[in-house]
């Protein structure tokens, strides 16, 4: 069987340079149209290959899959996430045989033709995973020092526990929405420093936060820890991740439990599901950690991914500004820490979990990952490709992330996460 | 119809005086024996109504229900739950009304009797509602006020947003527990305030927090609010709640971004849900609120409950002590204004979504809600009946925390959330 990572693979399926989507990436979604209901699909240039017809078309057989494959009708890809590894490799190693310039198998039968292979501008996407629980960590150091260093105190801007605990919080899942759907300005308290008593009201300093997120593959018991080296085994896949954030409303109700209203009133997610396996060739070791992690933190190898990325905003009718290019490969702590921290205290894993990386900010002014950092808590604003200038979000803007590996033509992209913000309640 | 609520109603089931579960209450839990699976069931005296069985003998017909009744088979209430209120009025009255001592439409069948009464000794409880999302307030005044003094400045340790903002924040679904469930001694990050490394072990400040925790009944759509005179209408009704919490680990980990691994490793609710509807006559004013709160906050009326709450700790094959007696009515943020505060920009509620009180401490000593302010972070131990003492929860105890209402011979109980601490894993 050929590796589904062969940079020598291709399809015959006609896929356009720089797709996010070649035959090695194959990544995992679920999409609704009106005919079909929900599916469980896979990506593929242009196209979105609906697993559900694929195995009700016998492609699927031999696979040591249920017999009866509801899994690929779902809402989300929890259920077929819980069949584990061995399916999730069977299934994409199968779709990349049936997709290959060589096999036949699919692209001569006209109906399965018809019924398997859609465009992707015909279907919907859906939110791919139902989230059980949802951590954002804090993983960047330079997104912690820049914030330290804005709301505290510059000389001490990273607190003393942060180079020793992958810091995190637990957010809220019920406002986590796929790419395309509107987010509405927050209203809420803030409190200007000299103003005796908060008002309630629109946010006045709404922002984006540009993270990647993992998605739990396997679950754990109550009580059961993760060693490191086994971390990536409960680790499905990644997704662009857009923790909108109200500042104002952040900086006056965190202290002491952390934020919670300037954070949960929307998280946006990109609707494809890349795999670990797909970005295997791209990993990467990770920053020197200086002290030591303690043992239980200790890892070698190669544990962070070099995932290219960029936040583009356009204003209401306007063109889009890239507003920042950073990579998550300098990412301190990696997926594999956070995610054995998380189960070090027998804290359960749940299939469908979303841990968060934190905002992804890189060394160099235009390469962090929020508005608070990029103009700098406002004060000094972004000048788009209209002229027009930011220092915050305005009603109508629209955000857009996107990410992709890259190495030589090999291209395993994420798509996109995009979400236009509408004016606050009355 | 007679007001399921009436004092003078009384059952033909024999009901021990001073039962949590007399007519007038009927709480709504999951049970599950081997021979039934999974039923929805109603607490009254000593036995559990299995409402899958009533619905099959008839008993609920005529009712506005679902014809199939498959809600009275699942794993958690949160099916019945979504019929919404209209259907658990109609339940709990025709529930009120067949056992009443004067009503033989179920007493007087045998064979009905046989499959509808079980004795709450021959089930298992389960975990009453999968929680959708969990947050865990702080509304206690006292509290706040206890553990500001001790981590922080004694001279102003109420924080300044404290009386503005039902602080919150969101906490992990995945390790809530029902009553009974052993709770394992987390392992985790700790430093004295001395070292110059933080250690990785055992927890050596293992706490309880005395709660009480909404269950959210109603649910709202992306963007909507809640405003406070229909706060009430989303909450279908109240459990005890115990959020263990290893001060350790979160005196060290919760800067900035609040508690995390010192509180997911468990929580524990009784299983018996009671219904707003039972508590009605428990309603009181709640303190005076100073300053007077922004507009979307402002109540009237009483939205406060009357809750009389124990907690009692058990050494391993030792008595139980009562270590601390105190009341729910005195909690300065109301669950209307919490829910109203949580809905107020726009973040989605979820029926089944618990939001906890935060730990309920009176005014006296003797009436803190945990540990960590009981034996002032360990300076004054207690002292339990057999003669031990206790700074925090050592290994093999049980903490046990009951709450009943109470006025005149009518008593509203909850039942008891209980857990044993087992040593942290090796």
């Amino acid at each position: 069987m050929a590796n589904p990572n062969d940079p020598a693979l291709h399809s015959w399926i006609d896929i356009p340079p720089h797709s996010d989507f070649p035959l090695q990436n194959l990544p995992f979604g679920v999409f609704y149209t009106e005919e079909r209901g929900t599916r469980v699909g896979v990506a593929i240039g242009e196209y979105v290959l609906d697993l559900y017809a694929v195995s009700q078309f016998g492609y699927f057989r031999g696979l040591d899959l249920p017999t009866e494959p509801k899994v690929f009708r779902r809402r989300s890809l929890n259920a077929f996430i819980k069949l584990g590894r061995p399916a999730w490799r069977a299934v994409r190693q199968r779709v990349s045989e049936i997709l290959r310039h060589d096999n036949g198998e699919l692209r001569d039968q006209e109906e399965a033709m018809r019924e398997c292979l859609l465009r992707q501008r015909d279907v919907q996407m859906l939110r791919p995973v139902k989230p059980q629980n949802y951590t954002d960590f804090y993983s960047s150091i330079e997104h912690a020092t820049n914030v330290g260093t804005m709301f505290r105190d510059p000389s001490n801007a990273l607190l003393p526990n942060w180079r020793w605990i992958p810091i995190g919080y637990h957010g809220r899942t019920s406002s986590i929405v796929v790419s395309g759907t509107d987010i509405r300005r927050p209203n809420g308290q803030r409190k200007a420093p000299d103003a005796a008593a908060p008002t309630f009201g629109p946010s006045q300093q709404l922002d984006f936060e540009l993270e990647v997120s993992l998605v739990v593959g396997q679950a754990t018991g109550m009580g059961q820890t993760v060693p490191l080296a086994e971390a990536e085994d409960h680790i499905f896949g990644l997704i662009l991740f857009n923790d909108w954030s109200a500042r104002d409303l952040q900086s006056w109700e965190y202290v002491p439990l952390g934020p919670f209203l300037g954070k949960n009133f929307g998280s946006s997610v990109s609707p494809w599901v890349v795999t670990l396996d797909a970005l295997e060739p791209f990993r990467v070791a990770g920053p020197a950690q200086e002290p030591e992690p303690l043992p239980y933190l200790q890892q070698t190898g190669a544990h962070n991914f070099d995932i290219q990325l960029e936040v583009s905003l356009a204003p209401q009718g306007g063109p889009e500004t890239v507003i920042s290019r950073t990579n998550f490969r300098d990412m301190y702590w990696s997926m594999a820490q956070q995610l054995t921290h998380h189960a070090s205290n027998g804290c359960p894993l749940e299939v469908g979990d979303l841990y968060a990386s934190g905002t992804i900010s890189g060394a160099t002014p235009d390469s962090y990952g929020s508005m608070l950092e990029l103009t700098w808590r406002g004060t000094k604003p972004l000048t788009l490709a209209d002229g027009a200038q930011r220092k915050f979000i305005q009603d109508g803007d629209t955000v857009v992330m996107r990410g992709f590996c890259q190495q030589g033509e090999l291209r395993i992209g994420f798509g996109e996460v995009r979400g236009t913000v509408l004016p606050a309640a009355e």
